[in-house]
């Protein structure tokens, strides 16, 4: 009998998130009551942005008599070399406290920096988990790109370009002791990012809830929840990116479709996010734009063994009732796809100018590290190989 | 213009919840990874249903070689008396940690004692809200009623039978460290507290949700999320009360109910349960009763402003879409009764041997108190008055 077929019980489960979420307008005002006294803190940023939004100028008011340096230049896909002169400026200046300003790979390095200075060995063992990271400086964020999710829970991505990879690790010293969540900040997003957004957040609930049923009835809801708001909010916030309702819909999305409730007692996929960070590290794809092209190809490639969870996606989220099952699945793939195309994002590889044949060596990564993926470990370095050839 | 048709922003809000939840089968044998070291613990609960259905061995033989001491006997609806029996307790023999076994009456009661504990006046000012509580005991909860949501927040309700009231607390100090939530131990309930619980659930989820929009989509989904999963689980629990899968639904849902995400940036109602508790104070009436009597009067006396949410509700939970608004909001209170009849819940006051006439005092209380009630400050005492009308 097939695993799928089995009579399968809610996961048992662990749940714990205690970061004090701060939303709305003016929200960074809060930050002196929200900042421990007596401490040095580091201010991170990335390329400059929050010095052209007001975001910079509106930390440093509320900053006014703290003791601070800044770093910035934190780059999308945050490189393990740039969070390193970080880690030397940190231990030269005594800083003891870490405030993220940015979007999701500023806070993303800023977890990895705030564990790599407790770390004596080679830093690079934390994101190739090699150790287990076993204290941090406590660090915080004030969130301005709706996204990761990074905002409220403990995972980091960091990326090392000279040898082409890209690797994730979660801690429970990494989670924010604060995040300050205003929607006005995220007014001044370019189109690409704010798209992105989107996806990662919708691609974030699917890994999540796309695999196979557990008798998790309101975890699913909770995830629907997430992708309708998405799919009624992201054209909002398109037409006009001043809305700010949509913005902060989009933005609250965007944190709950990361802070891992939706997870409690299921089974994960996060295939999707495996094969897209091989094409980031090896092309410099956005990491959104990577999941909106591998994402419909795991779909179609994976039907057999999530067919239960497509069908329902595509009765309670699309309405699509008609026809057979292998016909309503196919239609929920067109009409995800159709989704991130009407807001703008591409879903092939070709349209990124990335041939397939350029992608040879991304299964072997996998072959390297030993690392098969799905929700069944059931998809390994051939499997990955044909779902890249679908997502020509 | 009236208030409703203003256009309103999603509420500012901060949300921090850091409640280790601990869910499944077998999960109390992990208390003692859970609990502190070297603390003198008491464990409180409740008439001593624990005894029969194994679960104070279980958690008897978890505790072995931890140091612990009893305090049984807290009733539903928690008094205020047995409450300061065990705070003497405590002061005598230095209990630093209380751990609640049973449902959220033992929890509550086991909060107040947290807080009385570090009070040096007169602790009735805390349910009663004269003073603010600064500190309380560290305390945990092994939760065998899913209901209350108390296991995963900062809430508390405690009764004075010799002066016939029933008060609210809440503080952030009295948050359990964790929550030990197996379904198992909930097969042996009786039905009345089963169904007491699904109820409770509902109404909670209703007082944070029947309101007016405020532009929260998320929020609302993850509402009628819940409200989708009780009404789909609840026949289920009561068909086969050792069904693990629908007991285990049930118990998250409770959790989620009033754990308070569904309540960031709305704005909530709660005077379903202010004048419950009332009922409750007056008459003994059993909580979840006290709910199912006056919420579908409060919904029909205030069908106006609760209207278009009403309808929203109508729509999405009970797929009603023909006729006018006016009769669509009626079919869906009475959805909502036949749904509460269906499960074993009678919702009139006359059920319960109760007339409106013995109710004639409880207005005054209000008044007395100076509250006014629900999300627009506008249920007065005589408002009040004709919602018990209406119930009879």
């Amino acid at each position: 009998m097939e695993e799928r077929l089995l009579k399968v019980r809610m996961q048992n489960f662990t749940y714990q998130n205690a970061v004090k979420i701060v939303f709305g307008k003016d929200s960074i005002a809060q930050l002196p009551e929200l900042l421990p006294q007596n401490l040095k803190i580091m201010i991170t940023y990335g390329g400059g942005s929050i010095k052209k939004n007001g975001v910079y100028d509106q930390v440093v008011k509320a900053l006014k008599g703290f003791d601070f340096v800044e770093f910035g230049g934190i780059e999308a896909n945050p490189q393990f070399e740039t969070c390193m002169k970080a880690v030397e400026i940190i231990k030269k200046e005594n800083v003891s406290f870490l405030l993220a300003v940015g979007g999701g790979s500023v806070l993303d390095g800023t977890k990895f920096i705030a564990a790599a200075v407790e770390y004596k060995g080679d830093a690079w063992d934390i994101p190739t988990g090699k150790v287990t990271v076993e204290t941090a400086l406590p660090l915080a964020s004030i969130m301005t790109l709706p996204a990761t999710g990074s905002e409220m829970n403990g995972n980091s991505v960091i990326s090392r370009k000279e040898i082409g990879e890209k690797r994730a690790f979660a801690s429970e010293f990494v989670y924010p002791k604060f995040s300050i969540l205003d929607p006005v900040t995220t007014f001044s997003l370019p189109k690409r990012q704010t798209v992105n957004g989107i996806v990662d957040t919708f691609v974030h609930v699917c890994e999540q809830y796309m695999t196979y049923d557990v008798n998790t009835p309101l975890q699913d809801r909770q995830a629907e929840a997430i992708l309708h708001t998405v799919i009624e909010e992201a054209p909002k916030v398109l037409k006009d990116p001043n809305d700010y309702d949509a913005r902060a819909n989009i933005m609250w999305s965007a944190t709950h479709g990361l802070n891992l409730a939706i997870s409690c007692g299921v089974v994960m996929d996060w295939s999707t996010h495996m094969i897209g960070h091989e094409l980031t590290a090896a092309f410099g794809l956005d990491h959104g734009k990577s999941l909106a092209v591998i994402m419909p190809s795991v779909f179609r490639y994976k039907a057999d063994k999530k067919g239960d969870k497509l069908v329902q996606y595509a009765n309670r989220i699309w309405g699509i009732t008609e026809g057979s099952k292998e016909e309503i699945i196919e239609k929920a793939v067109v009409k995800t796809v159709e989704f991130f195309e009407s807001i703008g994002m591409k879903t092939k590889l070709s349209d990124y100018g990335i041939e397939v044949k350029d992608c040879k060596n991304i299964p072997a990564v996998f072959e390297k590290r030993g690392v098969v993926l799905g929700e069944h470990s059931d998809i390994k370095p051939q499997d990955v190989d044909k779902i890249i050839a679908m997502s020509a």
